[in-house]
């Protein structure tokens, strides 16, 4: 086990609530954008952990999309907390499941002593790349951040006891924004090629992609890992779409085992992990001792797991 | 030490050959992009190590400036290499130094075994990116990409010996893209804003930070690491400018200690410090049993250092 224990969390979502038949999605208002809801789940995070930034040894930004090409994306958010002095920054990225990448690379770090006290945000602002052509990934995504605290647990009671991530190329362009790096540059903009820079989701080929190779990625993380999914207390999803309880279902998950948000608060991309964690122990759901798992498909086609002692 | 060799290395830069004075510099041409250097890199890494893309445990994207918003450049560029099956892909990213924080990050999996064999691209484009109005950075940038193979050494004869990173949030705003991401959507592009979506440095502010900055960034490692410079082989800098000279005499580094090719190759942001790497290897500049220093500032402003056993 990496020892590593949760000290502090904090989230913030879009103010904006939009209804689409009975799901609920929030989204950014004129007050929003995506650094005022980082810093909310940070400032919230470390007020929690009653630690200011200053007591952070390195920041993650574990996120698919950041705010600039250039810098990363932690230096940019380190600077609106007004630290003190230098922190290392680092930008960690596998779309949806950047926040298990993120906590799973780092854990190897904390449990080594090389940093004792780790901020991990991830924060995405959906709304800005949604097609309202794709209906179904229009009303799918909502706007949120999430930032967890970790911190080196001495007593060697909670840590990362396994973790596994995996991606298939097959579905590389089946989830997309094209347009805005390197390949498709902004100046190349125009009506005509608008939807280049939005998200293109093919939905009912992902799903087929997902559901083939689902059952094998958990065979294998409970294999290697020593355990079942029967050992685990609560698993913490990717909320990737209202096939969520297919896919658990698919998988021998009851319901009540899982965090299903999906109906009240969307898919919030790479914050949707860390958001429903810091839901989960806000509501009481997981507690010290608990064994949790954190899991979820993202762009690539990713799957990753990480199994957690909390 | 964590324990890992390199054990296949390739580069490719820019086929078009621009002067400016005495400044050489390499562009892409009509028939390459970012994906054909990145795939011609590590190819040529592939067949120095005698290994196929099926043989690598992790695939890591290391740069500032990926392919696509969604989904992450490593999965993109893993699909180009055409892999039978999955393999965990990620990105990490802290700018110039990007190569330097992925090798740090991936020694410690590497060493407790978590990955056998891990492929680090570092690929950039950043003549897609420059401003004919900023001289400087227009007269200073290159094309290219550099790919390293690394291995867990069994005998502990070669690895990383130490790491540091930070970033002084002061100079963030100092060397900037801001549009093409959540800050400034493509969308926003006109004639008037064009400049937000370009490389924006100041370089003089830049300098200063740096300058202050590196003495006592060194006195640190030094002091942590318990080594001095004397102790290294060959330093192996980022080529961030033409000021490297007067940086590394500040710092009492004598030429002939360090690479020093800006003026043959200019700054491949990212690429700049795996690519002058290949070149020590290529050249046996560097073999078996030397220590190595990489080290970097980057846009954040983050200096970078790692020392290293071949």
């Amino acid at each position: 086990m990496k020892n590593l224990r949760i000290i502090g969390y904090g989230k913030d979502k879009g103010n904006k609530i939009i209804r689409f038949d009975n799901n609920i999605r929030h989204r950014m208002d004129d007050t929003q954008s995506h650094y005022t809801m980082s810093v909310n789940a940070v400032e919230k995070a470390l007020l929690s952990a009653e630690c200011a930034i200053d007591d952070m040894d390195l920041i993650v930004y574990a996120s698919a999309v950041g705010y600039q090409p250039i810098p990363c994306s932690a230096a940019l958010i380190l600077d609106k907390l007004e630290p003190s002095g230098p922190i290392p920054c680092m930008d960690i990225n596998t779309t949806c499941t950047s926040f298990i990448t993120a906590l799973d690379t780092i854990s190897y770090m904390v449990h080594e002593g090389r940093y004792n006290r780790v901020l991990i945000l991830s924060a995405e602002t959906a709304s800005l790349g949604i097609n309202p052509e794709q209906k179904e990934s229009y009303e799918l995504f909502s706007d949120g951040a999430a930032a967890v605290i970790v911190e080196k647990d001495e007593s060697a009671e909670s840590g990362v006891m396994f973790g596994v991530w995996k991606t298939w190329t097959q579905g590389v362009h089946d989830t997309e924004i094209r347009g805005g790096l390197s390949s498709l540059h902004p100046r190349h903009y125009t009506e005509e090629n608008k939807n280049e820079y939005l998200f293109d989701m093919n939905g009912p080929k992902v799903l087929r992609l997902v559901a083939k190779k689902i059952p094998e990625f958990v065979e294998q993380l409970e294999k290697e890992s020593g355990m079942s999914l029967g050992d685990i207390d609560l698993i913490i999803p990717h909320q990737a779409s209202r096939a969520l309880p297919l896919i658990m279902e698919k998988l021998g998950i009851k319901e009540g085992k899982y965090m299903n948000h999906v109906e009240d608060y969307g898919n919030m991309i790479a914050a949707s992990i860390p958001y429903m964690l810091c839901l989960a122990l806000e509501e009481k759901r997981i507690k010290k001792g608990n064994t949790i798992l954190l899991f979820g498909t993202a762009a690539g086609m990713t799957i990753s797991g990480l199994i957690m002692r909390i």
